[in-house]
């Protein structure tokens, strides 16, 4: 298996370190060989070579099988989103460069850390939702510019039908796969691009007779993930929608530190923790690996299709957290296990 | 006071009956005169006239100094995004027409309320928020339509500096009279139209040096309002932020059926409860009539500067939550009163 290895920023080193781990046991176990090939972004690599995802990283990730990806950010660019060479800048280009075009974003609930969700127990029980969030679209890559003397700011969001159906495809999928439920996130009321979306998914439902789809306006699901998030299956939505729904579903589980992500594209995918790069606490050897083990146990099924090593990750992991082998965040008053010593536990 | 009264469709024309019964006793009381001038909207002006926001309907909200406005919508559109003619065009119509170019939306709780929040009450507590949404610029109003044979769809998104300061300042001067700390939700790290945003409120800052002023992701905003909706005060952001982000809070408070909103121009303001028009209820006499009757004292308050009396229904509205003089939504297993019952009690 040959897999490119971006720790990024911040805590991103320490927890890709336990993944490592945590990958080459369960290969070791189950007789796969990985061939790991590390390669710089972020602001590591703006510091490195000026750049934040750097040619010679794309040539590693384009030549590997996955991306295992850590974290990326900076407190030193946050306040200055005019700075030339930003973090950020970097992601989007790795994205759009990988071809990663469809983000998958799971929310799911561990029963011993339900106490610690914002939502009331009797609503968040039962949460098992997943969006898929287009990556490579819309108004983060349509132009944008200034006219009228720099008076007047404008961005783009443009979608062609065969983005929408790529994505939709993937939603029909894995509703197949699940529940066999959609829902279908748009704006259709107000803009011409979810129109597209929505004439697109209708289309595809005939392929499909079996998905029951619905469709909702974004504001009323921003809404209804706060009150009954454990009414939704699969979700999906356009590239910003999808940033701020997807953050959104991410608290209210009261288990972010623990949910992994996947962007997919048609050659290569990339499987990342959704948490960000902690930097208060890098280096102390105290942040949470989960989300990145994980993350590697989504890389083995997605990746791979090698569910059985993905199983025995998750497996180990509901071990830890049942036994109480855990950082600090989860310690609630118990031992607080170091970044590197949960991960050698679950290797 | 000249005040065009909107009612709409659904349950609309029952809470307005309410919140005019309540203005006229509290004008009585203060020795004011109501000029109520009724005026057709949504599906209802459909029906008559085929428009959803008609001219006449224009010509007396122009030659009033207040808007009141009840809910429009109506189901038998509701799965229909491309009909020619829908309700929610009369919104968006009126809203540029009548340059109502400030929403305000609050989200506060009610003590005896606060058990129907989906947050954990520690959450919750102590949460009295504003946004401040721009209604009439943006993806809403920016050029769009379909390219390369229907293939492609596009919107555009566009704020001139004008549209951004005007916003802004209102915000900066809601500050003032509140806690002094603004926030300004934006996706400056990838929109050109947010940077345009944060550029123009960071100009501002000078004008009001006692504000504390905060730049946040609108993914962030999302997150935060979820985890701790107390840590904020007054919000400003643009109209499809605002759309999805003032929809999420109002959720969050327990409070939904009690929220009043305003939405301010420079010549007419137009005053309405956020939640819609609740078509399974309409004409039954059970819709909770508050959220029209404090917009009508935003209204007092705003829009005539009358504070005495708008503090007057305030107090008579806690006092209905205070002996349970509810409708059924509040009743908790008490008494559930009428509509019609609520509007008598309270004036
Ligand atoms: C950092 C930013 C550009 C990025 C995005 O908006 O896509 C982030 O919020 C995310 O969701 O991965
Ligand atoms: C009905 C729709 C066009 C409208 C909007 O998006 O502005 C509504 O959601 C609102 O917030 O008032």
């Amino acid at each position: 298996l040959n897999i490119a290895l971006l720790a990024g920023d911040g805590i991103g080193p320490e927890v890709i370190d336990q993944a490592v781990k945590v990958s080459d046991a369960v290969a070791a176990k189950f007789g796969h060989e990985i061939n790991w090939t590390p390669a710089l972004t972020g602001a590591a690599a703006i510091d490195a070579v000026g750049e934040p995802y750097p040619d010679a990283t794309h040539e590693v990730c384009v030549a590997a099988d996955a991306v295992l990806f850590g974290a990326i950010g900076h407190p030193r660019f946050d306040n200055d989103p005019s700075a030339k060479v930003r973090p950020e800048q970097g992601l989007l280009k790795m994205r759009q460069k990988l071809g990663l075009f469809a983000n998958v974003r799971p929310t799911f609930t561990f029963p011993s850390l339900i106490d610690k969700s914002p939502l009331k127990k009797e609503r968040i029980e039962g949460t098992d939702l997943v969006f898929l969030r287009e990556l490579t679209g819309g108004i983060y890559f349509g132009k944008r510019g200034r006219e009228d003397n720099d008076n007047t700011a404008y961005d783009t969001c443009t979608y062609t039908r065969a983005e929408v159906e790529r994505l939709a495809r993937k939603g029909f999928e894995m509703a197949m796969q699940r529940s066999k439920k959609l829902c279908c996130v748009d704006k259709a009321n107000v803009l011409e691009t979810s129109r597209l979306w929505r004439e697109t998914v209708q289309k595809l439902e005939k392929e499909y007779p079996e998905v029951q789809v619905s469709y909702e306006f974004v504001d009323a699901v921003a809404m209804r993930l706060v009150q009954w998030p454990s009414s939704y299956d699969v979700l999906i939505t356009e590239n910003l929608f999808g940033d701020i729904l997807t953050d959104e579903a991410s608290v209210i589980s009261g288990s972010m530190g623990l949910m992994p992500s996947a962007s997919l594209g048609e050659k290569t995918s990339l499987f990342e923790p959704i948490h960000g790069s902690y930097p208060q606490a890098a280096g102390k050897d105290i942040a949470n690996p989960l989300a990145t083990v994980l993350s590697a146990a989504m890389m083995f099924e997605t990746a791979f299709s090698l569910k059985d090593e993905a199983e025995a990750i998750r497996e180990v992991v509901n071990k830890s957290l049942s036994e109480g082998v855990v950082t600090e965040d989860l310690a609630d008053g118990g031992k607080a296990y170091k970044t590197s010593e949960v991960g050698d536990w679950l290797a």
